[in-house]
């Protein structure tokens, strides 16, 4: 596997870069001593400054009281090197396994949350829950981006967008239209 | 420019198929005789049954208030072919211009609301506000996607993904993996 380029500071105000796409993300958890990571597809970017991202997580999932309780996750976006790890771990409960170790993954340490950035995701993303006001009657929950870190290479990563039925979407290739942007709107 | 094939009904709980990977969408509305037209890209699913799609839709935004008062849209997924409309929709506001005029798309009467379906996009879906205590603070609606309409070619669409600074991710490509699904998880 390539291992990705050291990740780097990057302005939490321009997540979107990463998260508007609708990769498939890793979310890693941490409450208790115990740590935790979940795969999702339900999440939209909400604001630029508070960086807000809202997440859809089921009560049937392991995660979801680990970060209700810690109040805590990082949002890590996986390159389709990583496409069977995703999938592995969306289909195990985090009750049963330790996932970093089971799927050989590197819990490296995160700078102001509790939960572990995953070393081999292309971007992680530190959350802090900043609105409750959806999570018991829906399961949303908008979480505020406090500190962002992206791998400089590649530049432009290959991501998972799930359609359903054991099937992804795969997004690389870029088209620019800059030039049909009015200024106020880039 | 490729006419998609003519719209089928689909499963409203299999919208995800569509949405979930994030795509830009086009979301029309229709309010005291008027139509109006707005390219966005923050939404997620939140639910297959009902079905329900979450979306951030900034009150700065001429279809706020027409979605707020009608409670009622339409979302539509547009394919790569038509990009420079989408990027024309997000860069002028439709209290200006008839968009649907403007860029030369066709308006197709919906099944069940008044806004009105996009007959050159893929997919859309007909969609009823379903949940409004995060409008007022938040701008987030929850609608409740009661009719969708698929065209049922190309059975791969390219779609748009934003990354922001006038640049999008395409995505096409699929990755089959239904094979590592646990039967629950499919």
């Amino acid at each position: 596997m390539t291992i990705n380029a050291a990740k780097q500071d990057f302005p939490v105000s321009k997540a979107r870069r990463y998260l508007e796409p609708g990769p498939v993300v890793l979310v890693s958890s941490r409450c208790n001593g115990e740590s935790n990571i979940m795969t999702l597809g339900w999440h939209t970017i909400l604001e630029f400054s508070p960086s807000l991202v809202g997440c859809m997580i089921s009560a049937g999932n392991h995660s979801h009281q680990m970060i209700r309780q810690s109040g805590e996750c990082v949002i890590n976006v996986p390159t389709t090197e990583l496409t069977d790890k995703v999938v592995g771990i969306g289909n195990i409960s985090g009750a049963q396994i330790d996932k970093f170790s089971e799927f050989e993954l590197t819990a490296e340490s995160a700078r102001l949350v509790s939960a572990s950035l995953i070393k081999e995701c292309h971007a992680s993303f530190e959350c802090r829950l900043y609105e409750d006001a959806l999570v018991a009657a829906n399961n949303f929950f908008i979480f505020e981006i406090i500190a962002a870190h992206v791998a400089p290479r590649p530049e432009y990563p290959t991501t998972l967008h799930y359609t359903g039925d054991g099937i992804f979407m795969v997004a690389g290739e870029m088209i620019n239209r800059r030039e049909l942007f009015s200024k106020e709107m880039l």
